[in-house]
């Protein structure tokens, strides 16, 4: 079966807005096993929107729009459809199509399916698409359709995306189906490991012995295979798991690492206070790092990092306390050292390890990538001091 | 002239990816004054590039393609536009084209004009594609357009797209060119006033009485009307120019108002040690909320967040205190406190001003929203009790 997918909304066009409904469509169509060949944007125009339909229809036997579907006169989704179908629209509906409630919004979505093809219409705003199509469209295309993706997502940190190219390059020529892609995401990578059979356990069956042997080759690396489950969760689990309290102290992430750790519900179990020292007097003050080590090696130093985790300064004490502190940019305040140079030191019961990074990018990626390493620095070093296996690994 | 883009590359049908690059270059089109009416996305077939080429070729002056343009088999970008245009493909480059060096990777760009229309290939890698755009391709286009469209951004903060919209809907109702344009922006509002004319001058002078009448219906919520400032920026500036220190002290939102302040290069001008206080524990012991009044009222409450803006327990002072307490969900800990409940406090010298909200969505989105109207409310404390004038008002 192919799936075309129109986005209508000349806000596209304009580039007022980034199109979140385009990605989102496009993996749930891979999951039911639909073929995609095209996408397209169109302005909320009549005459263009019939183009596009006459164009998909020639091509795909299931059509999904996107916008349009609200009351406003911009709004010529519906009239369109309509138009082409030769149909009529009574009472907002058009002639013969099924319904969809709109639990979060005004628009409705419709299915309409003729001796040919079906059409699927749903709102532009994605948090009312969504839930929408999770709820009502997809039970509807997976009773239609006649085979299935599952994709295994297998997430990993602590290691760039070339070297997990570089480790696992063969088992990637080995396989296709299930087909293993590599994706960077924001200081981690992705693994995917999609399978293509008649059922969900074909698929499973396919997938299993893939992700043994990405275990077996970078399992130190893997934080989890649950695609729900985040960096951040993982952490807070093992926390939880060894009964360990925490506390950040950040300099130049400035709270992002506390708030990533925030993310997770039911934190609060094991979240100590959290102090966000950007200066050398809140260093000083707050954590007990020595005025002469902040002048020796200043700010941005192993040496810094290091008492920053030990925290000597904070009298309420947690079992871990991570630290994170570097050069952000746009300029370094050292002659000597560059922006990116970030040192994280992760302190569990006392045995604390400080590692030295340089990550590349501009302020925002450069705390984003250093949130997303102190957080598997978190990983690694409970694992290696206080010894719960994961994956097979210690 | 009308301009279409088409996005290669099957790892955008599969979902893998967002395409970063539609709405960067819809954007940059329309700045242009060029007219799109159309976006494609294809797949890395050569068959099917064709098709689109075809189709495009019959409605656009101007053809636009990213993606599929690197050393690897898949990448077929280069070769379709070549057999589409009947050329040749020598050294890597097509007949006739003008190379576009990539500053940031490996892929070249080109651009092929024939007697009817012009061509323009550039890499996929939003990081390399941006870039070249604006280096290369951006005076290539300038050079040929007869009309460019200029946007004022007007971004506001502390009032909902809805009052928005009541505020302003004579004004959107009264003019055309410029068009006025309402759009969310994770809890802000920004208004885009967008006019057409021969050259910036004229845009200008359209855009300008239209602003001005903006100022004059809802000046009090704008913060900017510079698309670079963002609210942190405006925040920091304010605390710069009346040199004012700062620390947060945040609960829910768990370090996202220091992070975002810390987004601000040469924050450290003005701020102090930031605190996470989750737990009651941490509220009364940091930041000095008595433990009556946790206990009568509970952590979600004015009467908590307001002793937490006052910061007794804080020795090292600071000029403003910036203190977030709230239920970010999934679940709320009071049967008669709903999730999304946030208090908000600010404490500017000593005068201290609690507001409540009620925030929707998921704990994501509640802490989200409760951040950006952390940073407003600060914004509107300061100009209140401090005094400065913006935009007019006090």
């Amino acid at each position: 079966m192919i799936v075309e997918y129109i986005s209508v909304g000349t806000e596209i066009l304009l580039g007022n807005i980034t199109n979140l409904n385009a990605a989102f469509l496009a993996e749930q169509f891979a999951k039911l096993g639909l073929t995609a060949y095209y996408q397209v944007s169109v302005g909320d125009s009549k005459a263009r929107i019939n183009e596009c339909l006459d164009i998909a229809s020639q091509r795909a036997d299931i059509i999904v729009l996107t916008g349009g579907m609200g009351p406003s006169a911009d709004d010529v989704t519906k009239e369109s459809v309509a138009i082409f179908l030769g149909r009529t629209v009574n009472d907002d509906v058009i002639e013969g199509s099924d319904v969809l409630p709109n639990d979060f919004g005004n628009s409705h979505g419709e299915i309409i399916t003729d001796s040919k093809r079906t059409y699927i219409l749903l709102p532009g705003q994605f948090n009312e698409m969504k839930p929408m199509f999770m709820h009502y469209v997809l039970p509807y295309l997976e009773k239609n359709s006649d085979s299935v993706i599952i994709t295994k997502t297998i997430k990993i940190a602590g290691i760039g995306e070339k070297e997990v190219e570089e480790e696992i390059k063969d088992l990637i020529r080995a396989h296709s189906n299930p087909s293993i892609t590599i994706y960077p995401k924001s200081g981690e990578v992705h693994i995917h490991v999609t399978a293509k059979g008649a059922d969900e356990n074909e698929c499973d069956r396919l997938n299993k012995p893939v992700v043994k042997e990405l275990k077996t080759l970078i399992g130190e690396y893997i934080y989890t295979t649950e695609e729900e489950v985040s960096l951040e969760q993982s952490v807070v689990d093992l926390l939880k798991s060894n009964s360990l309290s925490v506390s950040t102290v950040e300099s130049c992430t400035g709270g992002m690492v506390a708030s990533r750790l925030i993310n997770v519900a039911g934190v609060s179990e094991v979240l100590k206070t959290c102090y966000v020292t950007y200066s050398d007097r809140s260093k000083h003050k707050n954590l007990g790092v020595k005025k002469s080590t902040l002048q020796k090696y200043t700010a941005v130093s192993k040496e810094t990092c290091e008492e920053m985790a030990l925290a000597s300064g904070i009298s309420d004490k947690s079992d871990v306390y991570v630290a994170v502190t570097g050069i952000a940019g746009p300029d370094s305040p050292y002659p000597d050292k560059k922006v990116g140079l970030v040192y994280i030191g992760c302190n569990v019961k006392g045995k604390v390890e400080v590692r030295e990074y340089h990550f590349k990018g501009d302020r925002t990626r450069v705390r984003e990538c250093a949130t997303t390493a102190a957080l598997d620095l978190m990983r690694v070093c409970i694992l290696k001091y206080i010894g719960e296996t994961q994956f097979g690994i210690k």
